[in-house]
């Protein structure tokens, strides 16, 4: 197994085990067996750290977010749509625990706006991902076209990532599936 | 001033520069003039102060759920729900450096999931509370009758709460007032 790997692996065990705030390098690279140095030399800090944890270790969006777009034009929109949000509140739930820790800390927080900003990515962007293949949909008829389909995408991920961080807090009542087909039906209702 | 406001004060602003980590009952005692002894004789642990300055401290979700239910039956719906929108906006930026330190310690958060337990309170309520209100309008003919009222006051309050997350990451490219506007337009439309 490369270093990297091990590192990542590594820093993955110590976020679940010690909350991000206890996930020092110190720990991570004994854990991996090598030294901060090298650590260091794989990741430019903490937040690059965390970063591939998150892109490289959880459930990713990415995928959820592919299968969903594939899916258009087939089989049942509301089905497909419920499939994806229940895979959203999945990768929600297990990044909570990262995204919390890294907006908790004021100086982690700092170093990681400023390498979103300067790769130009961010946590925004599958929202956007999602009104594209909403507005698919909407072109091929599946989806009301009155529908402001960046707004209804907002409302369904801001939707998945509340629920995800409320379930830390409370046992929700209600089961994530019939959840996820109530708030589908509010976008796809005619 | 009495003692327990200076403590509460005292939690906020430690909360603010150090963020929760660094919020030690330590550094809170000694800038609210008191001892530690004095701290956890009016708060039982950080859990219980951490919830004081939420509830105590910042812009509050109960007087905006109030404003609205007030103007249920009045004006214009959609302008009424904007408005609410802003303010639960407003509210998760800045309960969110609590929230996600309490999420971000296991410990902590196992302490803060049995005192709601307890006192059956819990940061999901509110979205009860909008889906009241929701349907008060629905009967009074003001909002389709089709919308199932849970879910929507699921998605505009988890809309909120994202974007307000999001914030912290990277700059938003709508000004809230459109987005907010947007968001409730995908509820109001017949």
């Amino acid at each position: 197994m490369r270093t990297r790997d091990r590192i990542v692996d590594a820093a993955e065990q110590a976020i679940r085990e010690f909350g991000i705030a206890g996930a020092t390098t110190r720990r991570i690279a004994r854990q991996a067996g090598c030294s901060e140095a090298l650590l260091y030399k794989h990741f430019p800090g903490k937040e690059a750290l965390f970063l591939a944890v998150l892109l490289e270790r959880l459930p990713a969006l990415g995928p959820a977010l592919t299968r969903l777009r594939l899916s258009g034009g087939q089989g049942d929109v509301a089905a497909n749509l419920k499939e994806f949000a229940l895979a959203a509140l999945e990768f929600y739930t297990r990044a909570a625990g990262i995204a919390s820790g890294v907006l908790a800390d004021p100086s982690l927080m700092t170093g990681f706006r400023a390498m979103l900003a300067e790769t130009g990515s961010g946590p925004h962007l599958p929202i956007l991902s999602l009104a594209e293949i909403l507005r698919a949909e909407q072109r091929g008829g599946r989806l009301d076209a009155g529908l402001d389909a960046q707004a209804a995408a907002s409302m369904l991920m801001g939707a998945c990532f509340h629920r995800a961080n409320l379930s830390y807090y409370v046992d929700l009542p209600e089961a994530d599936e019939t959840w996820a087909a109530a708030i589908v039906g509010t976008l796809v209702r005619r």
